[in-house]
């Protein structure tokens, strides 16, 4: 059985490990998941790599939700190099899921944001696990995690398939 | 006994990491303190990663209090980057307890939040290596260390637990 | 037979993935392509990194079209630092074709420069595999891919070959 | 015998190298000095990783004088990150001494900044060797090197030693 | 006999690295040099290494001319870590040749800025592998590659050698 490993923050506003993990179950079944939560941001990177190394999770989802101060983004900036460098010191996909509370115009839009992109990211993770060509089909079509889809442009096309 | 590492810096105007270990002997006892000082923020990264696979430390405590200029920022951010390779390179968490000398209005504020920022990651590395389901239950509820926390937003929610 | 990777996103709005992989094949034969999809940019090095070392591609071109906003930006630069963190622990090239989509003027022009763009860089892959010698004698001559080239400047020359 | 590596390079336009080695040996014996000079700051990292590993360096000075232009600002930058990673890769201190052009107000001061900051940069280099207790009640004091010590705050205290 | 990689780009509007090999053999003998092109700077670190570790170099010329737009700027901050990184997991010393494209006024100058700055980091290539006392001797002295060196300052003086 397939291990999903899920990580969240204390920081973050909105329960998105719990959203997440919901979604993960409205997908299918096979996989075991196994959750942890840590302060911030920045203690994300190496709770991914425990959860891939230590517990062998084969994808893991990784959720916070920096402020909108610009330390705060400097915190997910150095977040969001760690989580790469996790990945490739391991060889396996982590998700990050980061919502910044400055990309909403209120609190419930913002609640409403975060649950979305849990949800689309839950399944973009399900899908890198399990139906690996079920993203290859989307392959350049601007699909967007939270905010709407962008589409694909017109214009001279490569090939289709 | 697990072990403890705290290592903080002549830089600081404010001995966080005496602050630090008194919060850790009031949250509990079965582990043992080590610690280290070096001059500035960008001499913590090698050293917590010497408490940890040249002193056992299970999980460390990495303090400093950058200065107001960009240049004190940006050492700010490389000990951050620093903090996380270290992480990954020992799968051990590092817990980093940053003061930025403008985040509050005068010396007495800063005092403040330096004890207080340091006694609340020093709980949340104690809960961390001793007590991760208390962690886990605050996933997604907005805890601040040092000012006030901001809370959980309201708005449709994921299944809380 | 030599075996070259392609990797690109459901973010981009334009299947770049398919037009580099048929401008691969008007170029020659002898290679095997393989293709992958994922998320984001962010997703791309340890999908190119696993291409290499679990697919046994000699080659990758990893595609991507970063979106015009600030923390795009971002992503795309953490996105690039780790195709280069991917290449130093492999050994191997990763060729980056990203199109920022405020390159162009409007969807049409983005549309052609993402085609044009993609094709060039599969042909920079291609002589980077078998035809290293072809790049040799281009060097500084100011090749560009997708706008035109800028050519090479006038002035006292080293010995040119 | 403990050895000490000092790396400075030819960029900077005051000796600071030599300044550090004078220093050294006024604190005291029970050391050797290996000296390596290197173009430009970007080149420190591997040198001093380098007397580590090749010459068996317990611990370096890595010292140089960036330049007042943005260009500069960032070859510091990405020199810091290398010189943070070599300590990571090797368990051992460097000791950075970078003095930016652009702290002094003109170059008498320069001179004296760059001799100062060299000067008590080694006195920490020596204590972290030989007297690391030395550091460690001066934790939180607000040192400074170069310019004078900002001290530390007033206000409610953690216990002190 | 000892090996010197030059690699450089076909982006680069100037050919620098035959320049670079150029001024090397008036240098002196007992060297071969081995020489590669690749696309642009983000492809030198990894290019760079396999010239270290696949064909032997002893140290390697790394050149390229970056444009003056911001991406461009980003590109050449993002090789210049790679390059960092690439010396640090060989141990072998890898000389950046950067000319920004907007360091000149004009085309004219530019060419001999590119010309110049490859011919100086050429010798200090040589010296470096070859005579580093040579080097040795020049710290501290404003050494600058292309425009005019600066020349130490004036001041209170570390005793010089």
């Amino acid at each position: 059985m397939r291990r999903i490993g899920i990580v969240d923050t204390t920081f973050a506003r909105y329960d998105m490990g719990s959203t997440a993990e919901d979604e993960l179950r409205k997908m299918g079944t096979g996989f075991k998941i196994i959750r942890r939560t840590v302060p911030g941001v920045k203690d994300l990177p190496v709770a991914a790599k425990k959860l891939i190394e230590e517990e062998g999770c084969d994808i893991v989802i990784a959720l916070g939700m920096p402020g909108p101060k610009p330390i705060d983004k400097q915190c997910a900036h150095e977040a969001s190099q760690g989580l790469i460098m996790a990945q490739l010191l391991t060889n396996t996909h982590i998700i990050e899921v980061f919502v910044h509370e400055d990309e909403a115009k209120d609190e419930k839009e913002l609640a409403w944001l975060a649950d979305r992109r849990a949800r689309e990211h839950a399944q973009n993770a399900y899908w890198l696990l399990f139906k690996p060509e079920k993203l290859r089909k989307m392959a350049g079509t601007g699909q967007r995690q939270g905010f709407e889809d962008v589409g694909p442009i017109e214009g001279k096309s490569g090939m289709r398939h």
